[in-house]
């Protein structure tokens, strides 16, 4: 994995997603307040990416960087697992600015916290994200050797649909982790869905795991990368999609519980 | 709605879908034997269209026709809702071989069986299908008046990941149908991915009501259409994806339950 590094704080920031998942790192990047400006794009008209191949994948990441040439951004943050999983190498390759994903962040943000290598780690994620083997390799080499994945899909529309709690998501969550009969020490929520179902995947294990969260993984990681400091201002955010820009923009003040 | 026709009598047939959908409307198509060859093309690299825009449909539907073009078929078939109710009519406009859509053949078929106007009509598809309002408009010009309409978006993922019954599909069919107090005479299938959960969904219902296939619909009105005889080889059928062929294979092998 290749993370470019500039020297510069970054004041104008793109977030990419494949739709409305990022959200849920766009609030952790709202809420450090350290940016002035965020240009936020989610390519709604083909989302979801976490059951294309990677060479579809690749092809998506790269297409949003001809829309991100316009926006002079000094840094991008791929708010994604299942782009950071296939497309992150590719996007940084043809970049001049930094690209940063959200699964290295994750696995620091997880060492940081949980220092026994015999933990029990669950990694949640897309079929595409669960199927890279990046995270599962990434903590390998970390010398975490008691790992689960699982490919929840299902989640990602649930939390589309609006749903985050309730029957529907009680029983898809027995349905996906019947298989799993630990109670894990940590669970990274590989799918930047999931921290809108985080209670509720809390809640099923009696032992209170630790949940890995992208957006404030991903906050941690920036901090230690640059000097941020808090801006004076609000951030300014502008909000671009591929298709149904008026949904995006209901489903962002539902998600970041402001207008 | 326009309505093609050709004389002759189609041998080779398209069926385009936005992915997976459209195999329950082939599985009609080749039980018919009527076909000497079938292409089959998924759209898998951006499927599903259900909550995307028309503008953003009716695009990815003219794109469609270019695929066809190197086909020489008779007659193309859309074998999904969403794109019949969107996407028709400007892919009708752009080709000179008839294109038929399931919608039309939908509402002929439930009225040949259905003959009581008062009857309660339950229509069933994705967000977008639901909101093109086409199914209600042209029952309403049929006389039937006792119409209710379900966007029940969540049984289309729950299809794709193989959840044909069960205790997810109960717990979703009652979060949607909690809203609807009645005992419907008909439910249309409204989405090609419904009839593989039909016999779920007509058990949730206690009064054993009339199920409207796409499929089914399709075959009853190609055969008022063109004199149709059986074939006498079994039919070829060839089929292409724009991402992830191998699955879509592997999901025909399973819906259709043949090699």
């Amino acid at each position: 994995m290749i993370v470019q590094k500039i020297k510069t704080t970054p004041k104008k920031i793109g977030v990419f997603d494949s739709g409305a998942g990022g959200l849920s790192v766009l609030k952790s990047l709202i809420n450090s307040q350290s940016f002035e400006e965020i240009i936020y794009y989610g390519d709604t008209a083909r989302v979801p990416y976490g059951n294309r191949s990677q060479k579809v994948i690749i092809q998506y990441s790269l297409e949003a960087l001809i829309f991100f040439k316009t926006q002079h951004i000094d840094l991008l943050i791929v708010a994604c697992n299942t782009i950071s999983a296939y497309g992150l190498q590719s996007m940084q390759q043809a970049s001049s600015y930094p690209i940063i994903g959200v699964i290295k962040p994750g696995i620091l943000a997880l060492e940081n916290t949980i220092k026994n290598k015999d933990s029990k780690i669950l990694i949640l994620g897309t079929k595409a994200t669960i199927k890279s083997n990046l995270y599962q390799t990434l903590l390998q080499k970390r010398g975490y050797h008691n790992l689960s994945a699982l490919a929840t899909s299902l989640f990602v529309p649930l939390v589309e649909e609006g749903i985050f709690e309730g029957e529907i998501l009680d029983s898809t969550m027995h349905y996906y982790f019947k298989s799993y009969p630990n109670n894990p020490d940590a669970i990274i929520l590989g799918c930047t869905h999931f921290p809108l179902i985080a209670k509720s995947i809390a809640k099923y294990f009696d032992n209170k795991p630790l949940l890995i969260h992208s957006g404030d993984s991903i906050m941690q990681y920036l901090q230690k990368q640059y000097p941020l400091k808090p801006t004076t201002n609000p951030t300014k955010i502008t909000f671009f999609a591929s298709d149904n820009l008026e949904r995006l923009k209901q489903t962002a003040k539902l998600w970041l519980n402001q207008p």
